[in-house]
């Protein structure tokens, strides 16, 4: 065993000899930001040794001064400084700024009818004698169908067990917790007289990179916390390609990432706990899951090999609700996790989730949803018809592929000015010393790059432009955005033309996806009433520069809306709702599914649209004025 | 630490301090016969200590040669001796003679289809593509709709976690195992291809006093073995009554009885398994049982006190279906543990296997089914109308409450004729010596102490009769059966006036039983067209000496027939026969429950059928001849 002590954070852990220092960050809870798996290839976790020996497993990186730590092997007792870049630190809170979009305030229940998928009936019944000798159950049930609506009323031993002892313990008063599920009603616990302790249930979004839990009490409706953090699953790679590898290659691979969402889910319900101590872990029957495909797949252990494989077939879209216990999380173990169905490989619960939040399913409008990830998912349709589709866009705008690209997270830059002498003027997440580049900056970036003139339509830097900031780099041309003296990690921060191509596919992708799904249906862009852009990226997103590089539709201004981290909001309505849950069952089998990889369509709309903005202009009638 | 060497077995057992012998016994596998669950008061686990020191609980026994096993507390080393008649030996196999009726052999299905509660698909589905990229979940439903009736098909995760291997693995063939209950299919377990593992169910009856497992190929519905032992509950007591005590008063008794049933079960399930070393724990992924109404809460750990107690209301009647995971047995975990429905508190699952084993559901004759042990349960009726009934005839007919009464085992006197000189010719189990007197031997013993004068119409000795058995004993009259010096326990073995009040008690409730359900619908004995004896008893049981004492009906004896245990046969038909199950289900809410505590019918006839045979000898035509 080996001691490491990690700085400036001043904690040590010991660690068995072979470890690495990524190994030993995470052990020290000190997650780095890794987006490779620790493969050695994205070069993002590094670290600076102080003291100490170790070895290279990758010895490209020999004498310089950082080093990637998933990449040394610690031989001795050893002290290591932790950059503030490297650093995964806790997300942002969301922010609202003047010229983005606020986000749209969604009802709870998204237009449905309050009545959680787990609700409790209150109960009075007729004492039996030896001539009314029916059974307790029996009994029961006779009285329960008065008010529950289900044709099918069904119980598990463990429920069974309690009901001799409440019935007569409550002088045959009882409080019975029914789920409501697959069109038949579940007892998941009986409790003496008219009980008086608390029912809850958690809404979980189970994304990619963050997990979010809202506490909900399913009496009353109201939330009553809110809490997120990073998916545990980060370490074994940034995106779901590198997850499901992992699943596939690692020994008991599938496990561990099934552990750490469920570590994840853990942490801050147990976060949410120690704030609400009134509320106890058996209190909490009911969690309602919305996440990716794969995301989901790992949840419960089920293995996600066939869905990065061609046909891309996962096992199942509609998943079996599965007791608590079951899934070993520590809440009352008779309750039920459902998981919100998906409609196929690369469109998942999270997506049927965002439709419910929105009410996709319910308007006359013509509606565009769209969540901006790794993929661009998005739902297009009204009422009568719904097309989904899942464009590759590639991890860009979460800073993935760019050379100072990051999450949005403190010190991020997120909004970018380029004026006439070629200056840059910029804002940082919580106006912390620059450390990277976000999403929304780099929407920005490309934007003004290209209004200014250093880029042209192709990406291109135009190098005849006389600047000190545009400069030769190793890798071609680039552009110096902030100076290593005004920054936070010794080093300028560039934009380079490969990083510029990166963001010209991704944002060609998603714009390449709503064509193809407008084409399939034989309509227009103009014909769309509404655009409703989800995700934690959409609330630092200037709509304008989206626009203006091509990522979304050139619509007038107010028919877009942002609607923030939908697939909880639909986890919840789906908790709160069982007309919700029912809506979402259906969803997942009406919405048509449009893979994007049979045919042509949508590679020849992206090659045009990995243009600024586009190859056809007429598609952007407002920048031509 | 003290060790015990029991004689004349020979074995040797280690014990904590503070122990007694009758634990001793039990850890060294030597049961003995207790029916007290070892409170000292049944004094029937008499021991004799050969060399050691020992502490008696009850020094009302303190100087006897013979000392009750459950008073002893091990104080040293010790040497013991379990006489023969303590000895809980293996239940006889069951045995045909001349003068009983033979056991009627039943179809294996009771008539039912053949249709196994789990059954085997085999399937192939169509290979999926990017244009046909249903998940493997619905492509699996919608073949397996095709064969599958049911309108709804479930698949809890386990299973479903195999299915994306199963498909490939097997080229789109999978054999698909579907458990059929309760108007849905359950996807129990998946295997690629056209599997050749086998498929295999097991009927249980759980009967208070012995445990019967049978195993059964479910994909061709032969037996391939049969298998009893020893309820190792009775170790908590003889009856069901005591076990229910048990369960209540003592710490964790609930989930001790639970466990003794499982262990005796599993104990089976090993027996077979060594004889069968084809067949793999897991291929066995079906369990039906077969128990009374106490007999199945204990094994679901169903608390079964309000069954003791007044009104006598079980927790249910019909009970869900239970993983094999869930309840512990080390078989396929998956797989469904199936109870069959009660009736009421003491009219059981082994009573509606029972009827569903004869047919009583199916006929036009007005058929009597009688169940004799410790309760007589007894269901009268046809395929228009059933009423059962249970009337407490006490554990006389099982050697309870009589001075030498015993189980039918080896050693068990079952036929007894007295000639005109008052002497006794007997047969025993075996032919080994005498060690008691059976059910079967305490009814010919009755008939015949009537019928040669010995005892009169009340069951009063006549103590004018000139003859040295009858004498004066320390509890009033007796009569000597078995001489001290032939029969294999070293004392005269005796039948008392209290023994014989006991015995009129047991058959007067049963005769009660039947004329008060004949009274609930207003018809006469003579109108049943044909009596159905079930149970290990009834293939002892002599019937003309049953009718002689007022036990059974004055019926043309060719009415009768004897059915063996017909609970496992029940079992069996369930778990081969889904149309036999839903018939279980309709049964148990079809059959009308004749409680006898109301009113006073069952109290009046109680009284008039005390007498030998009975007061209104109208009723007896063929004994008045």
């Amino acid at each position: 065993m080996f001691k490491v002590l990690f700085q400036p954070d001043n904690v040590v852990v010991e660690v068995e000899a072979q470890s690495t220092l990524l190994q030993a960050a995470d052990k020290a809870e000190l997650p780095l930001n890794v987006t490779c798996g620790g493969k050695g290839t994205c070069g993002k976790c590094l670290v600076r040794v102080l003291k100490g020996d170790y070895l290279l497993r990758d010895d490209t990186v020999l004498g310089k001064a950082e080093i990637p730590a998933c990449q040394a092997v610690v031989l001795s007792d050893i002290e290591v400084e932790i950059p503030q870049e490297t650093k995964l630190v806790k997300h942002k809170v969301l922010i609202q700024k003047d010229n983005l979009l606020a986000e749209k305030e969604l009802d709870l229940l998204a237009g449905y009818k309050f009545n959680p998928l787990v609700r409790r009936y209150e109960v009075t019944l007729p004492e039996p004698s030896l001539t009314e000798n029916a059974t307790d159950l029996n009994r029961l049930l006779v009285e329960l169908k008065k008010h529950v609506s289900c044709s099918e009323i069904k119980i598990f031993l463990p429920a069974l067990r309690k009901l001799a002892y409440a019935l007569r313990d409550g002088e045959w008063n009882v409080s019975v917790d029914v789920a409501h599920i697959e069109g038949y009603g579940e007892i998941i616990d009986i409790l003496p007289g008219k009980s008086k302790t608390d029912l809850y249930g958690l809404a979980i979004d189970i994304g990619t990179t963050t997990v979010v839990v809202f506490l909900i009490d399913l009496l009353t409706g109201s939330v009553i916390d809110k809490r997120g953090t990073y998916n545990k699953q980060a370490k074994y790679g940034d995106d779901v390609i590198s997850r499901m590898i992992c699943a596939d290659e690692e020994e008991d691979g599938l496990q561990e990432l099934q552990q750490a969402v469920l570590n994840s889910i853990n942490e801050l319900i147990s976060e949410i706990l120690v704030n609400h101590p009134h509320v106890e872990r058996d209190f909490i029957k009911l969690v309602v899951c919305a996440g990716n495909t794969t995301m989901t797949h790992l949840l419960l252990a089920l293995h996600p090999k066939y869905i990065r494989l061609e046909p891309y077939i996962p096992t199942a879209a509609q998943f079996p609700a599965v007791k608590i216990k079951d899934l070993g999380l520590p809440l009352y173990g008779e309750g039920l996790v459902i998981n919100i169905p998906s409609i196929a490989s690369y469109v998942g619960g999270d997506i049927i989730a965002g439709a419910l939040a929105v009410g996709i399913e319910k308007t006359d409008e013509l509606t565009l949803f769209i969540d901006i990830g790794t993929n661009g998912e998005m739902v297009l349709g009204n009422s009568d018809w719904l097309i989904s589709c899942a464009c590759s866009a590639g991890p860009a705008f979460e800073g993935g592929g760019i050379t100072f690209g990051m999450r949005a997270m403190r010190g991020a830059i997120e909004r970018i000015e380029i004026d006439n002498d070629f200056e840059v003027v910029y804002e940082t997440i919580e106006n912390e010393k620059a450390v990277g580049i976000c999403g929304s900056g780099l929407i920005d970036g490309l934007s003004k790059l290209h209004s200014s003139g250093l880029i042209d339509r192709t990406g291109k830097f135009q190098t005849d432009i006389s600047t000190n900031r545009l400069r030769q780099g190793d890798d071609g041309s680039e552009f110096v955005l902030v100076w290593a003296k005004e920054g936070g990690i010794n080093k300028d921060i560039i934009i380079t033309e490969s990083d510029i191509k990166n963001l010209l596919r991704a944002k060609g992708a998603i714009f390449a996806g709503i064509r193809s799904m407008l084409k399939l249906v034989a309509l227009e862009i103009y014909v769309i009433d509404k655009v409703l852009i989800a995700g934690g990226f959409g609330n630092y997103l200037n709509l304008d520069d989206s626009i203006k590089i091509g990522l979304l539709p050139d619509l007038d201004r107010n028919r877009y809306q942002f609607v923030g981290n939908t697939s909880v909001k639909g986890a919840q309505a789906v908790l709160l709702s069982t007309d919700a849950y029912q809506q979402s069952l259906e969803l997942s089998k009406k919405v048509t599914y449009l893979e994007l990889s049979v045919g042509n369509t949508f590679m020849e709309e992206f090659v045009s649209a990995t243009f600024i903005p586009h190859t056809d202009l007429t598609l952007f009638p407002s920048l031509i004025k």
